[in-house]
């Protein structure tokens, strides 16, 4: 069993920000020589999320709407969690979106449908944060 | 390590649609001969989920209202995403439910507890679409 | 490729109930032997889960009433499921949670980032119910 373990490194300019990651994640796979396995993609931190969908500005638009209204930042002081932050709102919202993706690896290539897109899900961004790659496979 | 792939098709007569595809996920870990290892199920469509729970209609009608609650279908026009689509409620409803499932494999079974059931949840259906199958292990 | 199996007892003392079981999965890491390869910690009951998350007590407490708010337990007659139950909304909290995390092992360790913990997530407690480790490597 060959194993490959890689960190991509974000930092948005905005406190909620969808990034399509796809070529890093494929640039892993040749990089990991895998071509049957697992790859396993997550947040490195609990108020992110990975999570597979359409690249297409107006979805991206209408989660940002959603999600602020299933879990809505503010008033700030609504959260318990908010004593010396504020960001539990980005608690629940990377909750809805998920953590993390398992994609499976066939023919050295990510096994994917037509639409398919890897995006990091920023929900309280504007510093430094982490999402893994893991392979594992033959 | 050995490794098995399978797509599913399905065709829905309705937009949103429940169906039990357990039985299908065990004639392919019987075919895969894999003992020990996990298995991945997973929708390869973005407006479409894989998810485990119960196999009880009452539940899969609360479901369907409480997921048109959370992300309403109409009026189509609230979403930037519906200019030449129809279906942005189905991407959020996507996300609830969730995109995969990992399922162990144990002594040649899904080490399952007494009521998981898998599940192929449409919520853009009435066309052909699919979900992905791949097993690693020995 | 190694594999491991084990499976985790609660039964909580209240219905809904958050419990920290990192230092069992870590438990099991080491006496699996495995270290390089991938952990499924998954919930055997469809009304509970498994999430990575932050051992905060006030976002506990936040989770709490945003899950009651998407999804409320009472009345009970609001769920057609809930004929000869009464766990309708708990069905629905666990989709929102999630059934499983997948960890990476990396270098006999749980790959994680700085504040990432495995909870176990109940909502329909005050009885016995299981969680499954299930480890894959070498």
């Amino acid at each position: 069993m060959k194993s490959y373990r890689k960190e991509l490194w974000f930092n948005t300019d905005k406190r909620r920000q969808f990034i399509n990651i796809t070529p890093e994640v494929n640039a892993c796979l040749v990089e990991s020589g895998v071509t049957e396995g697992l790859v396993l993609v997550n947040a490195m931190h609990i108020t992110a999320s990975v999570f597979i969908n359409d690249d297409e500005a107006g979805l991206h638009q209408d989660y940002e709407t959603w999600l602020e209204k299933l879990a809505p930042e503010k008033p700030h002081s609504q959260y318990h969690h908010n004593t010396y932050e504020d960001n539990a709102d980005a608690h629940m919202k990377r909750q809805v979106m998920g953590r993390e993706v398992v994609v499976a690896i066939t023919g050295g290539q990510l096994d994917f449908g037509p639409w398919e897109q890897i995006f990091y899900g920023e929900f309280d961004g504007k510093r430094r944060k982490r999402v893994l790659i893991k392979i594992i496979g033959e």
